[in-house]
Parts: C-alpha cells; sequence; structure tokens
C-alpha cells in the first residue's frame, strides 16, 4: 500500500539502518541527509528506494561501511581523494568539503574522487557550496548504460552534472539533470505502468529507435541528451563522457564501459582499470571574482527577468533550474513523503533483517 | 564564385585587415590564428565569413581596435578580466593564458571576462591548455537567440561550451558545441539553401513548433538542447543559463537578453546591466590531480576503446569529440579552405575598404 511518512521518520529508519551495517555516528547521519535529500526534492528514484540497493553493496563486499578515505594528491586548488570503498553519500560530501575549505583559502577547490560508489543526487553535494557563497558544482559517473552517438554499445551512465549558484532575495539556481533525454528513473516508472516511453529516449540492442521502456534489460541503451545526431545527440554524449573523464580518468577510477555496476547481483566488469567510480567536486568562491553583493543583486535580477520571461502558454510558467525541487522540498517536509507499495515492502524488509521497524 | 584559398593567404589577408582598423602586430596575429581556426576546423561560420562583421563593429565603435586588457579582481586560482572593449579574439587568448598562468601554481586557473565582444571559436582557447599538459574550458555568452523551456521570449545566446582534453599517443578529446539543438550557423546554411529545418530546432514567435528556417527574423527562436520539455530541453536550457552565468554575472557582464548583439546595426538593448559581452576560461593542471603519464595512459584507452565501440551502422564508426575537426583540419591545411561565393565577395569588399587585395 502507498503511504506517506514524515522526513522525521524516514530520517530515523535510515539512520539506523546505516548504523546496523556499521557505519559511525557521523557517517550514517551523512549518509542518510544525503540520501533523503533525493526524496525531498522529488527524485524519488534516488532516495530511500535505494536504500537496499546501499545494503545488498554492503552484503556483497561492495560498500566499506568504515572507510578510511582520504586526499591521496593535491595542489592549492585541487585533490584527489581516495573514497577506500566507502558509501557515495559520505565519501563525497567529504570531498566537496575539501573543495569548500581550498576555496576559501585558493578561490576555487576541485576534488576529483577515485574508489567510490553511488553518492545519490548530485544537486545536494552542489548545493553545500551555497551556504558559503560559493558556487556549488558535483558530477559522478556511473555504469554503462547509454549508448554514444552512431553506437550499438552502452558505453557511459547518466553521468548526472549538477551546478548550485547563489542568489540574494532570490531563490536560488540549482541544475541537477542527466546527461541523457531521460532520467532512468523516468523510464522505470514507465516499466511499472507498463506505458510505451517516447521516442527519442531508447534504442534497442541493435541500436533502432524504439518506444519499449523494457529495452534496457535487452541490451538496450538510453540516448544521450539530444536523442540523435540531428537534434544534437553528439552534445550530450560529450557531456556525458566529461562527466566520466573528471570524475574518473582524471581520479583514476573506473571509467566508460568499466564503471562498477549498482545493482550487487551484476557482476563486476572484467580488467577494470582503475577504483570504484568516480565523482568530481568544485566549489568557487563568488568573492574571487567580484564583490558576492554585487554579483548577488546581478543574480537576483537575472533570476527575476527568466522567471518573468513571457509563457508560451499562461498557464505554464516559465521555470528557473530547481524550481521544481524547492516546491516538492516545501511539500514534503509540511505534509510528509509519500513512498509507492513497492518501496514500503522492500524498505519493511530491510528493516526485518536488521530488527528496525519503518 | 566558390573560391578556395591556402591557410597562409587568408591568414595575411585577414592579418592586413585587423592591421588595418589599428590593431597591434601582435594583437593582428593573435585574432587572425583565433578567427581562421574556425575556417580550418571546419566551422564556417565563425571564420573569415565574419570578418566583416568584426569590421563593422569597429565601424560602429563597439570594438575597440587597441584596447587596455586588464585584471580588475583576482584570487590565487581566479580573476576577472576587462576586456576594454577589445576583439573577443584577442581578450579571450589574454584570459585563457591567464588561467593558464595560475593553473601552474595553483592547479587551476579560472578567468571570468566582462566587456568584451564575441572570441571566435570557443574550441580554440580551450585547445591553449592541451600544450601544457592541461585540460582547458571556454565558454561564452551571446546575443538572446534562444528560447527557454515554456517561454516565448528569446533569453539566451547559443552560448557553447568547449572542453579539451590532452591524451598521451591518441588524437586528444575536444568537445564544442553550442547548447542548443543546432547553432546557428546550420539554420544558416538552410536559409540559404530554402530549404525547411527539421522539427525541434526552432519555434515560431508565439512558441509553437516550425521548420521555417527564417523564423529568426520574425521573432522566433532557437531551442535549447533537448528540444522540448519531453526530450529534455530543460537541461539544455540549464546549461545555456550557467555558460550565461559563469561568463556574464560572474565578470559584470550583460546577461541574458541584455547581451551585446554581433550585428552592428542590431541597437544595443537598454538598461544593460553590465559591460560588452562575458567569457569564462578555465585550466586545470593534470599533475594536479594526479601523473600526467598515468593520465595520459588512461585517456588513451578511454579515447581508444570509445573510438572502437560497436557502431550501429559498419560504415559509419563511433567519433570522439573533436575527431570530425580534425579530420577537416588535416585536409584544409592540405587542400586549402574553401569559401563559398557571397563570402568571397564580402572578404573583397573589405579589403577595397583598406587597399588590401583578398
Amino acid at each position: 500500500m502507498d503511504q506517506t511518512f514524515s522526513y522525521t521518520h524516514l530520517y530515523n529508519f535510515t539512520q539506523n539502518i546505516f548504523l546496523a551495517i556499521g557505519c559511525s555516528d557521523e557517517d550514517a547521519a551523512t549518509a542518510t541527509k544525503a540520501l533523503l535529500a533525493a526524496d525531498v526534492r522529488g527524485i524519488d528514484s534516488h532516495g530511500v528506494a535505494r536504500l537496499s540497493g546501499y545494503v545488498r553493496l554492503w552484503e556483497a563486499g561492495r560498500v566499506n561501511a568504515t572507510p578510511n578515505i582520504r586526499i591521496i594528491h593535491e595542489s592549492p586548488s585541487t585533490a584527489v581523494v581516495d573514497g577506500d570503498a566507502g558509501l557515495g553519500l559520505v565519501v563525497a560530501v567529504y570531498a566537496m568539503n575539501i573543495a569548500i575549505e581550498k576555496a576559501k583559502i585558493c578561490g576555487t577547490g576541485w576534488v576529483s574522487v577515485q574508489n567510490s560508489n553511488h553518492f545519490g543526487i548530485a544537486g545536494y553535494h552542489a548545493m553545500m557550496a551555497l551556504q558559503h557563497d560559493m558556487i556549488g558544482m558535483a558530477m559522478t559517473n556511473a555504469s554503462a548504460l547509454v549508448a554514444p552517438t552512431f553506437s550499438k554499445e552502452r558505453m557511459l551512465g547518466t553521468n548526472p552534472i549538477a551546478v548550485a549558484i547563489p542568489a540574494g532575495a532570490e531563490e536560488p539556481f540549482v541544475a541537477d539533470f542527466a546527461t541523457t533525454t531521460a532520467a532512468n528513473g523516468k523510464l522505470e516508472i514507465l516499466q511499472r505502468k507498463h506505458a510505451d516511453a517516447p521516442l527519442g529516449w531508447i534504442q534497442d540492442v541493435n541500436g533502432n529507435e524504439t518506444t519499449d521502456a523494457h529495452v534496457l534489460k535487452n541490451n538496450g541503451a538510453l540516448l544521450p541528451l539530444g536523442s540523435d545526431r540531428e537534434h544534437g545527440s553528439h552534445k550530450g554524449y560529450a557531456l556525458g563522457s566529461i562527466v566520466d573523464i573528471f570524475s574518473a580518468v582524471l581520479s583514476g577510477a573506473n571509467y566508460g564501459p568499466w564503471a562498477n555496476p549498482f545493482p550487487a547481483y551484476v557482476p563486476m566488469p572484467e580488467n577494470q582499470p582503475g577504483k570504484g567510480l568516480g565523482h568530481f567536486l568544485g566549489a568557487m568562491r563568488i568573492d574571487a571574482f567580484r564583490k558576492a553583493e554585487d554579483f548577488k543583486k546581478d543574480m537576483d535580477q537575472w533570476l527575476h527577468r527568466f522567471r518573468t520571461a513571457t509563457p508560451i502558454h499562461p498557464e505554464q510558467k516559465v521555470l528557473v533550474p530547481g524550481d521544481p525541487e524547492r516546491l516538492f522540498e516545501q511539500e514534503r517536509m509540511e505534509k510528509g513523503i509519500p513512498l509507492v507499495a513497492s518501496v514500503v515492502e522492500d524498505l519493511t524488509k530491510v528493516g526485518q533483517k536488521f530488527n528496525v521497524n519503518l
């Protein structure tokens, strides 16, 4: 049965699961906040719906609950972090804090991460910069589900990019998007409904266009942002590649088709060239460029001008990246977080494993 | 009549035109190299075809041929440069050199530029980093031709992003793309042929989809990468916005609908909030992250794996960003640069103004 839970309820439950697999108090809290940010912001595919997946990775020995996360190389404005196979939810927060500290001293900070795992939503990590009057950036690679332009093979993950930009009186700019036409989570929704996907989202095993939402199970592929060559799929492919290289080649993680799979039952790719998944996190201090108050004044004007641009249909206002997620956040912190029956069931089972009640 | 010219021939001609409007020897050489990089790499819309446009901007007093380009704010890893209304072709090179110098000391360098003009192709500036074993990035805002998702109004330029990544034995990765479904140059080609545009490239003045390639003249708009909401246009819109904010809000240039128009006959937008156009340039030293030789070994494997991915059609290999432009470069440096009759005519006229023979 679909059910709605308060944020606090899901917070306590999730934290207890992370504690049960052996995370420290601090790491359990860090991971819980990062994971639930997805549910709160309406990105249901990346929140507690994935908790059992993280637990299975831990059971398979692919996630280390007590990692020794450390810097293995650095310069004044950069670092490479070894996540020691920890939860990406914890490793990325650690790395983003380094980026922020470096930006305080040096103007900007850039951290590439190896040996990590899924880090939840990219936007959460990017938004950590906002309270410091910094621009935050976060990206991650992921297991290969996406076919480059002209390719039959899946070579890239959905490789999201997030950029958070502070403002003054206006609500900030927070972009957070997969570099594919549609996120995999949207496809999963169609699969559950047995509905067709729009043309331009996916291709079949032979590289032909298809509306069959189940095609990924038969070696089909998601398409890069742009869908096809005529509509710029080579640009989405380039973006996904940049994310892969910044996150994994720059850090020494596994890149391209060698990236670690999220489902614990999927065998690891053979001949992996690096360690774990990779992330790339950045922070740019506004007043390393101009006075923060001047920037915010202009940023407010930018945001206001775009939010009041003349809409095509009067009932659908022009939005700024982050606006839809902010509405979710307001509603769900107040009224609770709705979970579909299958997720409730899944969480209940995970709880039973560790004697934690949902 | 269509004609083909050697690189050297067009180089001398272009340099003489820049000298004729008053550029220093050094600036004329810098601008010529940057401008011709477009012709050589097959991006015909951004090369000598624009030379008369630059001259008209100079005639209109919008381009300063003898600018005092200078840093107006900086930190160890950042700077803001005032281009003093100089040619973007010169200002961006100056700014990219600062980014590279900062990266040598600090690991990375990031320069936001105000008070500039069109800078040619973004890829040229990003590629300046390659010889230093650095990753280069370049972006610029431009006058508003693009409608955000749900918007009738044009709010953003085609706002390109370029990222150049060095490799070892393999040819490097060089992405350079407008954040729209199709670059404006592609639309101009269809206009000349009186051909229709594919659906998904443009919308008309009311925000309806259209194939009329002339629609930009009637307040139609280019569409962000993704074409429509269902295919991710909000992501292309986010990317174009990020370029606009990094280039213009961070520097104090004109942003969004206030960006300076390229054609000298188009009046300047009223109530401009900043100075000129904005750019954003970045350099990341590879060995600020890991040993350059280790990175290059992995990057070679990345490039080789993607270039040999199984193609959908055996006759169309999978490409890596920058491959098509590199083929153009090889061919045109050897066999010359073909110019269509209208461009030959246009250049001849510009030459006559200054007693320079094409």
